[in-house]
């Protein structure tokens, strides 16, 4: 896990002083302050920028402005790309705390960065991404305000590295024994293929939501590689009777 | 697990019109519409609050203002306190996440409730809650804005119930019949006009304290409908006797 190695926020063209200063505040409540920002468009400094970070003014004033992406990211190793819909790119694609697992797991430098408030990040832009990262929304009104989108990303990356400082703590033990997701895939395609072969799955249009369910009951109580070898002891053992 | 009925968000005195505006955003964002106001410093209607809702004017449209929490409280069953810090009270502690998760659980209708910005919630209004909701900030700069903490709540309401949606419908209905938090005032009242009689609360610099450590006995522990009817009888027993 990297927990010292912090990731930077990235506003692309942003357009609204008020909003780098909301996000540049939400970055320090969750203890971020690398901004840098792309062609801001009303120039730098900006006064309301400074206003509404409140107390997180000294995040707005060390901001580096840039005027290309390529020269805001010429040391991050892994960038990830927000926005608000699946764009058509092959490109993996992360919500929000699955991106903050991520950026845990990478031993470089990590940045967020989110496009323009009209418009979001370009297909250019994200193709320079490592991967896309989705803040789930409802679907009745999807458009999230900039520095609300930023303040989630940085409150998952809070939450998910204060997770992982009490992990790392008893390492050494249990945690290290986890099953792996490949693990539970393997589990969960034994037990259906067997349940497969009874009439438990049987009306075609109830399986999924029922598989689901079945899936859902393991997935959730962080089973160790043992525990999974002793279900699929079982599975068999019931099967081969 | 109870994803139909949304929690309701209730702000108690809020002071910035842009606030109420920007957490009806964050509100619609994820999902929830239930907007109930306490005695907003600037009345109401405010046309700030309306602007800044952006594509979210109806849920400043239809918010509801009430002037007291008992009555804003009326339909709720399980209510939480967000606050910045713990409070010297004898109630149950959740981070955002958990307190997503206990929403989910209760069967009957949940309340997040954020006190004014400049001073959060005080302690009387806290003594009315089920639990205490504490977002995890860094401690570099502690003060979450208004409609951040919002948002949070609402977000990790949408993913907790967008994970929960495929667990469901497992449970009965033990939860159904939860008094309200009318039903809890009015035992409140109940119990301590008839305190009021006796020599019980008589000091006056500490009857506010003590009237807190009674209402947190009671307000932790997920009463009854039933439970509340029958405390409501042994105290009219008690004091007919």
């Amino acid at each position: 896990m990297n927990i010292d190695n912090k990731p930077a926020v990235i506003l692309i063209a942003p357009q609204m002083g008020e909003n780098i200063g909301a996000a540049a505040r939400g970055m320090l409540n969750f203890g971020l302050t690398d901004l840098r920002i792309v062609n801001p468009r009303d120039g730098w400094p900006n006064p309301k920028a400074v206003d509404m970070a409140k107390g997180a003014k000294d995040v707005i004033k060390n901001a580096k402005i840039f005027t290309s992406l390529k020269d805001a990211t010429h040391d991050i190793t892994r960038l990830y790309a927000t926005t608000a819909r699946t764009r058509d790119m092959v490109k993996k694609e992360y919500d929000a705390r699955q991106t903050a697992a991520e950026i845990l797991k990478n031993y470089g430098k990590s940045a967020i960065m989110f496009g323009p408030e009209r418009s979001g990040l370009n297909n250019d832009d994200i193709t320079l991404a490592d991967a896309v990262t989705i803040i789930p929304v409802a679907p009745i009104y999807t458009s999230l305000n900039l520095s609300q989108a930023v303040n989630i990303m940085c409150y998952e990356w809070f939450v998910a590295q204060s997770e992982s400082a009490v992990v790392d703590a008893d390492d050494g033990n249990q945690a290290n024994h986890l099953a792996t997701k490949e693990d539970l895939a393997n589990l969960f395609e034994h037990l259906e293929s067997e349940l497969d072969k009874t009439d438990f799955l049987k009306i075609p249009d109830k399986r999924p939501k029922m598989v689901r369910n079945i899936r859902n009951i393991f997935s959730r109580n962080d089973m160790t590689e043992q525990e999974v070898r002793t279900l699929r002891g079982i599975i068999k053992s019931l099967t081969n009777r």
